[in-house]
């Protein structure tokens, strides 16, 4: 049986049928109104009929699709306009910008769905033999522009996983899956939970993204800080390139030479396919905590959480807002009765009593998870660590109401963009003595760069995914846009925040991948030897450049090419989409 | 200053003066001979004079000589014999087997000692333009054959790395210590010790490696279990290149494409020179416990073991014996008073009534440390487990012996090769539901390996280096040597070790490295498409294949090349060896 989960919506984030629910968060519209300077409250730019996106024109290469349609089932050999359409981008905000205005110029010319191994084999070997370029597809999720193609020479194909979606066999014994990379979260978790396990990797993009693109992107869930990020995940892997397979041993730990595993780890897609990972897997924790916390203000909340990791005691998951992300966050409250609502007075007076200056106070939602001894044990240390930093406990509900809509929040770029304002993020990682210093520079480099367009800026960070040497630090910006200039309003803020990373000593981004949307910064990162290294991997195997092409390699003029994806696409605007037309 | 420890012995492992003290571990020898059937008690093999062993005809080139003297001081390039005897060999069976028979052919023709990284640069740049090897060398204590030269075509040279030996800085905010990759363990531990902070990286090696070393080989220290591999420390690094110098950025975690760390990480000095590195640290231990226990057998042990990873409670190090290296350690012990004697006939008749069938019984060696508090509960929780699976506490006087001798062992392959017989060692790792029939199959490997040469077998394991997904097995074997076959001898047994491991899923080596030893294997581990990889990277980072070259790239015929090392060199046994003459 082949198991089929749908697309997302073409023209933006999460299933057909589901929006931004803004009553469910009446407080949120309002606040980004006011954040933002929006007037008026209509939905402003129209959406595009899917018939009249613009595709490139198409690209056959009669041979190979000759050779590759001899070796597969014709329901794996896709080249609808959907199918076309749904494979050209991601779902940043420059994706999501060009779709909805009609837009689809990285659409591949082909979709294949691969059912095993031999499939990808067989479909690369074609595609080397014939010169055509392949970009592997996972969920589609992915927000730096790694999927889109970067040249229109040769053919392309898109190579969509999700038929590959089996946990082949778990060892209960050593806490390991084997796992094909197709499967999608849910399903993972799903499978996994009927031998009473789970890999504990929880994205935001969860819901909408695969194993396969999780280790080719070095993804990081929620609760990283207890179960690591996918790196530290897999034990071994199976990667086929145009040149064969590449298949490490499912051993915990080896003195091999250099370790092949992190060669493919990270890859995007240029390299080759990765079919199948063996994965480090935890029995399903007995209990499970989410207490939320405020701190009088964000220094407060970092030096409890670098406390946590002196006396090594780190909850399962910790996201300490700053004052911006705070009141977003409270802004994103659901509906409260009257009764909580004369509580949370209440509540606030004692804060005051107690010396909060609430504008400065910093929220820290965190979670516990492990059995039921240790996770007792752990909240109280890590409570008195807080008390000592001025930490007022909110109790859980706050945590469950984060619980209950974490995979809803790239939702409200979509929305956002409905109304003409462009929000996204990025986001790195520091050591603890530099995050300090880089928030702030961050912030002012972020605000400083929406100002440059003369609407007024609104940024946030939290601070997350602690390791004992550093952490993650997360921006969200979001701005009116500026008609017609939307594209390079929003790429000379997105460039504010990389550069500010890099001149900081910050790395370009923590999980969330290179693609396009952070090239030009790699060799900064890396130094150019790091991608004269990369670069010769890639010559090894895939010496005919078809995987992925142009990525992990800035050309000459980075910031120029940069720019030029800055150019908006023609606008082509005709009628508001009629959503059932989007059916597969 | 230049701070210049001596290098060991040139004959064998540990300082000059310091030999295997059969004094202190009087039941060893007889129980040794009772082993292997040695007769007899007087040394039987002698060493040679300095001035006799062979070097390899040198090779001068004069250009190459030239630049590297315009640009480095006199006392930094040397070619004396002792210099170039002592950086031809680490210290493995093989290598002083050879130079105990008076031959150095793996010598270089130099040996310069870089100050600072420009150094480093000068001399690659020089070597890669007058195409002169390089072997980048630590504390030469290598068992698996990374240092010898393996062509004779080309002036080589062998860079000792013990001048580069400053901690740069710490950042105690961030547990991070920037360390030149000269410096040798207990120097490192005296300067990170200033700062209150500890790497927690003791390799069997420790007194006599270097940070630079431990990173090439991916080596793993005692308490790994607690602080991870050396791969898990390095936060950042740089690599000198033929091609310039790689330098990663001190963050926590990146997701910014492969991972660079990765490819220097474990490299074996066949891409450039490691020459420093940013690494994790921890605050020094409040609290040390290091209790041993007994287990009435192995598997009971390792039932043990994997419970305290269901519980995440392992030890900062647990090292549990089979029989035969239980009774080894039994044999190793210092000498005892009657009293003890007394004592421990009485423990003996307890474990009897406990059920204890002694021959099977096996040695567990644990430590734990941390802040107090944690120390003791851990202590309770895993003494609840072991207890379940029969283990039975025997105290902290085993534990203190074995901290007290931990870096001795290497001596014995020295005092055993004086007597004529051969003792090496095999490790690899495994999940744990493959350790105990890995661990059943290459003991019977090994010994049958042994039989064939018609000698009494001697074969022992210890497990150890736990992770969630499995633990390292480590192979002990010795034997009474064939006169004039020793080396086809050892051979022969080494290969039936690694054979087993590859034929049985597990690795080719746990923390030994690649080196000589185990390249014909290196295939099997990470695929033929791991190998081209590793080529690939090579090719790009070093064109011109001066670093240490023949190494992690199996040749077509590897199994061949490998035995043609096994003819045993010229014997050129013309005296004992005068010691005094080995002065540096």
């Amino acid at each position: 049986m082949v198991y089929n989960p749908r697309h997302m919506k073409w023209w933006g984030w999460g299933d057909v049928e589901v929006d931004f629910n803004s009553e469910a968060h009446p407080g949120f519209w309002p606040f980004a109104k006011a954040q933002l300077g929006i007037e008026g409250d209509a939905p402003g730019a129209p959406l595009v009929l899917l018939d009249s996106v613009q595709l490139p024109e198409t690209i056959v290469n009669p041979r190979f699709l000759a050779e590759l349609i001899s070796a597969l089932d014709s329901n794996q050999v896709c080249d609808s306009r959907y199918e076309r359409v749904i494979h050209a981008y991601g779902k940043g905000f420059r994706d999501l910008f060009r779709l909805r205005r009609g837009s689809a110029e990285g659409a591949p010319d082909l979709v294949v769905y691969p059912e095993n191994e031999n499939d990808v084999l067989v479909t690369l070997r074609a595609a080397a033999h014939h010169d055509v370029m392949v970009i592997p597809f996972g969920g589609g999720s992915n927000i730096s522009g790694c999927l889109e193609r970067m040249e229109t020479r040769r053919m392309a194909v898109s190579l969509d996983m999700r038929r590959m979606r089996r946990v082949l066999a778990v060892d209960a014994e050593s806490f390991t899956a084997r796992v094909e990379a197709g499967v999608f979260g849910p399903d993972l978790e799903e499978q996994l939970g009927l031998h009473g396990m789970t890999l504990g990797h929880f994205p935001d993009s969860f819901l909408h993204s695969t194993l396969g693109g999780w280790i080719a992107t070095r993804s990081a869930g929620m609760q990283s800080d207890k179960y690591g990020k996918i790196e530290d995940m897999v034990v071994s892997l199976r990667m086929v390139t145009p040149e064969g397979v590449l298949a490490t041993r499912t051993v915990p730990k080896s003195s091999n030479g250099i370790d092949v595993n992190h060669l493919c780890i990270g890859s995007e897609g240029t390299l080759g396919v990765i079919t199948e990972a063996t994965l480090q897997v935890h029995p399903r924790p007995e209990s499970r905590l989410v207490p939320a916390y405020l701190f009088p203000e964000f220094e407060a909340g970092l030096q409890a959480m670098r406390e946590c990791v002196r006396k090594e005691c780190m909850p399962s998951m910790v996201r300490l807002n700053d004052p911006d992300k705070t009141a977003l966050s409270l802004a994103f409250k659901p509906p409260s009765s009257r009764l909580s609502q004369a509580a949370s007075k209440i509540f606030k007076r004692y804060l005051r009593v107690r010396g909060f200056d609430l504008p400065r106070a910093c929220l820290m939602l965190t979670s516990f998870e492990g059995r039921k001894a240790d996770v007792t044990r752990q909240l109280r240390q890590v409570n008195a660590i807080y008390r000592k930093f001025g930490g007022v406990s909110l109790g859980s509900s706050s945590g469950r109401s984060f619980e209950a809509t974490k995979y809803d929040f790239p939702h409200i770029r979509d929305f956002l963009l409905e109304r003409d304002a462009t929000t996204d993020v990025s986001e790195t990682a520091t050591v603890w003595s530099n995050i300090l210093p880089l928030y702030q520079a961050t912030m002012k480099a972020l605000r400083d760069g929406i100002l440059e367009s003369g609407v007024p800026p609104w940024s946030g960070c939290h601070i997350s995914h602690t390791y004992r040497s550093g952490a993650s630090l997360y921006f969200t910006f979001g701005f009116m846009q500026q008609r017609g200039h939307e594209m390079e309003q929003y790429l000379n803020v997105k460039r504010a925040a990389q550069q500010s990373f890099i001149d900081g000593g910050a790395t370009l981004s923590h999980h969330h991948a290179v693609g396009t949307e952070h090239l030009p910064w790699l060799s900064a990162d890396i130094s150019p030897l790091g991608v004269k290294a990369v670069a010769a991997i890639k010559h090894g195997l895939d010496p005919d450049n078809i995987m992925n092409p142009g990525r992990l390699q800035p050309s000459q003029h980075p910031f120029e090419e940069w720019s030029q994806i800055a150019s908006a696409p023609k606008a082509n605007t005709k009628a508001k989409a009629a959503r059932a037309s989007h059916r597969e």
